[in-house]
């Protein structure tokens, strides 16, 4: 079971949008990271379509955080690019064969499926317990007070370019 | 995210093999589930290969479990179905680009790695934490103690059959 590569991409681009004073056009993003443009403009869509970013149309246009980075959880990014379904799709195989149990007896979910829920369930509420907030002072905390800021200093630089 | 449909048949397969007196050949366990054989045959040789199952050969051959029910959890049968690595592949996006981190300074696990390295973490011990006995326990509850000892009845009377 793997997550999409676009989870990573977006979580990183999320951090960065941390630093941004304007929005930021996915090309400066897609050079920053050294990744497809096109494929990154799909995850960033994504991230739109769920309310995470916004696009800011015309000439200084871009995206932007909609909202404080301790309001998005990587959750929330994770279910934006990878959708919100369970890890576990249930055939009900209980209700098939020559012993299958009648649909009127099947008033619980399934005991092979309430333990893969859990297991998910748990997997959720980690991801729903760091935000992008939480990531920005783990890399300010592994690469010092300067990284973030210096990246959002690149970004200003390249839209003066533009 | 989405686990493999194997995963559902082979926790299936593990909590009927514990109600089975002697191996129980795979065209039973694709009767009784109602599922296709070949794809069911491809889960137990994982089953196989993670040593969760033994293949008996010869004319009363088939399939029977190589330790208590107690003692498989349900992370063995995932991890033998859809293999141990990580849900989540790192690939170093901070040593990327025009600001890449110098990978001398890249000591610890980048801070998006850990984030879904903790939710990966909470997902296994979720699985880790029941069992096939555990399994077994809720069928019963659910379907009552008589419904375990039929599939065993059932597997027997197909191999008298045979």
């Amino acid at each position: 079971m793997k997550l999409s590569g676009g989870v990573e991409w977006a979580l990183h681009c999320c951090v960065v949008l941390t630093t941004a004073q304007s929005p930021v056009p996915v090309t400066h993003l897609a050079e920053l990271h050294d990744v497809s443009g096109s494929y990154l403009a799909k995850q960033l869509q994504a991230l739109s379509r769920a309310g995470i970013v916004q696009s800011v149309q015309g000439h200084a246009g871009g995206y932007r955080l909609t909202r404080p980075a301790a309001q998005i959880t990587v959750l929330d990014v994770v279910e934006a690019i990878d959708g919100p379904g369970s890890t576990f799709q249930c055939t009900e195989i209980r209700q098939r064969g020559p012993l299958a149990t009648p649909p009127e007896q099947c008033t619980k979910l399934c005991a092979v499926h309430r333990a893969m829920l859990r297991a998910d369930h748990a997997w959720r509420a980690a991801l729903r317990a760091t935000t992008i907030a939480d990531l920005v002072a783990d890399v300010e905390r592994d690469s010092g007070p300067q990284a973030l800021p210096r990246v959002g200093g690149w970004l200003a630089g390249q839209l003066g370019q533009a």
